[in-house]
C-alpha cells in the first residue's frame, strides 16, 4: 500500500518481476477489494499471490514513531516485515516510508548478532556500471568499527550484485591523503588496510566525484554525509537534464538536433534512470528488507523485488554472517557519536 | 604562481578581468622573468601591475603544515596573503593548494573576532541562477553557533552578489521534518527560526537535492559533508556529460542530430561550466581570499578576480562584521567537535 502510488504501481511491478522469476511466490498485504480488482488483469500474478488483508496503512507522512504506535502489529508495512522474521517470506519489499520501515524492521527483526546498526544501500549509476553505496540514511554518524562493518555487509551484498570474489572498497572522506578526514575514518581506514581480511580489497580514501566514476565497487560512509551525497547527486541529474531540455529547446537548429537524435536522448535517459537501479537494501538485520523508491513506476518496483531476489537467492544474510565473523576489529570499539535507536529510526532516505 | 598551470593561466585571466574592471590594480607574486615574459604579450596589464619577486612556491602537493614551515614569510601565496594584511592589497586570489592558503590565510590574517572559524563559500549553479554553498572545505564538523554563524556570513555573501537585501537561507539536512538530523543542525534551525534577525530569512532546512533547485540563496552546512556534496555534484556533472558524449555516437541519427544541436550543448557547456562560477570565498577572516579552481583556465580564473572585486567592491567584510554583531546567539555556545585548526587547515576543496 506504501510509495506514492500504492498498489497501482506495486501489483504491475510484481506482475514484472514474476515475468522474470517465476519461481517467485507474493504475499500482498493491504486492501484486499483494492488488490483484488487490480490482481484481476495480472491472471499469472494472481495465481502466484496470497493475499493477505489489512486496513491499517502507514503513510508516508508518519514519523517513525507514530508509525510504530499506530501500525505495529497491524498495518501491513509490520505484516510483511513479520512474514519474514516467521519465516513465511523470504523478503520485504516496500516503496513506502523509508524512516518507518527501517524502525519496524530494527524492532521486528533485529540486527544481526555483531552488528550494532543496520545500514541502507543503494546501487549508484557509474561509468563503469554500478557501485554500492552505504550508508544513505539509516543513521548519523558512525564508529570507526561500524564503518569497517559497513565495509564488510557492502561487500558481501556487492559479491552478489556484480558476481565478483573480491569487491574493491573505498571510505568516503574530503581528501584522498591519509592524514585528512575525520578520525573515525581514518582509524576505519587502518583496521581495513592492516587487516588480514579476504572478504574484500581495501581501495583507500575516495572523494565525491570518485563515486560517479565507479573506481570501487563499494563506497562506505555514515548516513549524513551518504544521504547528502546521493540527493545532491539526485538532483543534479534532474538540473542536467532539466538544462538539457531547455538547450534543445533554444533554437531551430537544436529542434531539428533533437529530432534525429531522441533515440540517443532515450537511452541516455534510461542510462541515468533512478527506477532501473532503483531499490534501497536494508543491511544488518536478520531478514532480508528492500526499500523501493516512493514515487517510482512499475518497472522500478520490479528492479526493486528483482534486487530482492537475488539477495535471497545468493544468501546475502549467511554472507554477511560470515563476514561479520573474521572482520577486522578497529581499536576503539566504543560507541559511535548518535548510537541511538530513536534518531537512527528518524532518518528517510527519500519518500 | 600556483594551480595546474601557473602563471600561464593567471597571468591571461587577470588580462581578461582588467578588461571587464579597468580601475583593477595588480600585486604579482612570482618568478620574475616568467611574469614578465607574460605580460609582454599583455601591455594594459603590464601597465597595471607591479611583480614582486620571489623563487618560493608552494606546490599542490604541499600539506598546509609543509607549506607554513616552507613557505611562510617567503612564497609568492605567504606574500599574496601578507599584502592584504599590510593594506597593500585589497584582496588576494589564488588558484593554489587550498589547504595551504587556508592555513597561511588563518594564521597571517586571523579570523574576525566574534568568528571562531573560517568557512569556505562557493557559488553552485542552480536551476534558478546561482546559491551560495558553504562550508564546502575550510574544517570538519560544526557547533550550532558556527552553523548560525556561517549563515550570517553566507547571507552578506549573498546580499553582494545576487544584490538581494534578505537572502533566504536554508540548513542543509537529512529530512525536511524539524525532528530529524544532528542536534547541532537541529538547534543552529531553531535558534535562526526564533531570533529576530534581520540580516537573512530562514527558510528551514533543505536536502541535497534542493541545492540544484535553487530553493534557497544560501545553503550552510559543516565542510565534511559541504565537500561531499560539492564533489558529488562535481562528479555527477562529469558523469552525465560522458553519458550524453556516448549517446550523441551511439548512431548515425544521432551525429547528425549532434551536428545541428552542436550549438545548443556548447550553450548547456557554458551554464555548467565550473570555470563560469570559478571561485572560493574564504569567510570569516580580517581581509578577502578567493581560491579559484587549480585546474580552470584563463576565463575561470578571472571569474575568481571578479568575485573577489565585487567583495571588496562591495564591502564583505564590513557587511559580515555588522551581521556578526546583531547575529543570534544559540543556547549551547560550546566547542564543536573537530575544531581544532590543524584539522581545519588540513582540508582541500579541491586542487
Amino acid at each position: 500500500m506504501g510509495g506514492d502510488h500504492g498498489a497501482d504501481v506495486v501489483i504491475p511491478g510484481a506482475a514484472v518481476a514474476l515475468t522474470r522469476h517465476p519461481d517467485i511466490r507474493f504475499l500482498l498485504f493491504g486492501d484486499e477489494a483494492k488488490i483484488r480488482g487490480l490482481l484481476a488483469q495480472h491472471p499469472k500474478l494472481a495465481a502466484a499471490s496470497t493475499i493477505v488483508h489489512t486496513d491499517v496503512v502507514v503513510t508516508m507522512e508518519d514519523k517513525p514513531s507514530q508509525a510504530l504506535r499506530r501500525g505495529r502489529k497491524v498495518s501491513s508495512m509490520w505484516k510483511a516485515i513479520d512474514a519474514v522474521r516467521l519465516g513465511e517470506a523470504d523478503c520485504a519489499v516496500s516503496a513506502g516510508n523509508t524512516g518507518a520501515l527501517m524502525a519496524m524492521a530494527k524492532v521486528n527483526l533485529k540486527t544481526m548478532e555483531g552488528i550494532s546498526r543496520p545500514a541502507i544501500a543503494c546501487l549508484w549509476p557509474t561509468l563503469r556500471g554500478e557501485s554500492v553505496v552505504l550508508d544513505v540514511g539509516a543513521s548519523i554518524g558512525a564508529s570507526a568499527q561500524h564503518l569497517v562493518d559497513m565495509a564488510v555487509m557492502g561487500a558481501a551484498m556487492a559479491r552478489i550484485v556484480f558476481d565478483i570474489e573480491t569487491p574493491k572498497v573505498g571510505l568516503l572522506n574530503v581528501g584522498v591523503e591519509e592524514i585528512k578526514g575525520v578520525e573515525e575514518v581514518k582509524e576505519a581506514g587502518a583496521t581495513l588496510r592492516a587487516a588480514d581480511y579476504a572478504g574484500l580489497a581495501y581501495h583507500g580514501f575516495v572523494e565525491g566525484n570518485d563515486i560517479g566514476r565507479g573506481i570501487v565497487d563499494v563506497v562506505v560512509t555514515e548516513g549524513f554525509s551518504g544521504n547528502i551525497a546521493l540527493k545532491t547527486a539526485e538532483g543534479t541529474v534532474k538540473q542536467f537534464a532539466e538544462f538539457l531540455r531547455g538547450a534543445m529547446r533554444s533554437s531551430l537548429m537544436a529542434k531539428i538536433g533533437y529530432l534525429f537524435a531522441r533515440g540517443a536522448f532515450r537511452l541516455l535517459r534510461e542510462k541515468l534512470d533512478p527506477g532501473k537501479s532503483n531499490g534501497g537494501v536494508f543491511l544488518g538485520l536478520n531478514g532480508v528488507v528492500i526499500k523501493s523508491h516512493g514515487g517510482t513506476d512499475a518497472e522500478g518496483f520490479a528492479s526493486a523485488i528483482d534486487i530482492g531476489y537475488d539477495m535471497v537467492r545468493y544468501a546475502l544474510l549467511s554472507r554477511i554472517e560470515a563476514g561479520i565473523k573474521g572482520r577486522p576489529q578497529a581499536a576503539s570499539a566504543g560507541a559511535s557519536p548518535g548510537e541511538d535507536g530513536t534518531q537512527a529510526a528518524e532518518l528517510q532516505v527519500s519518500s
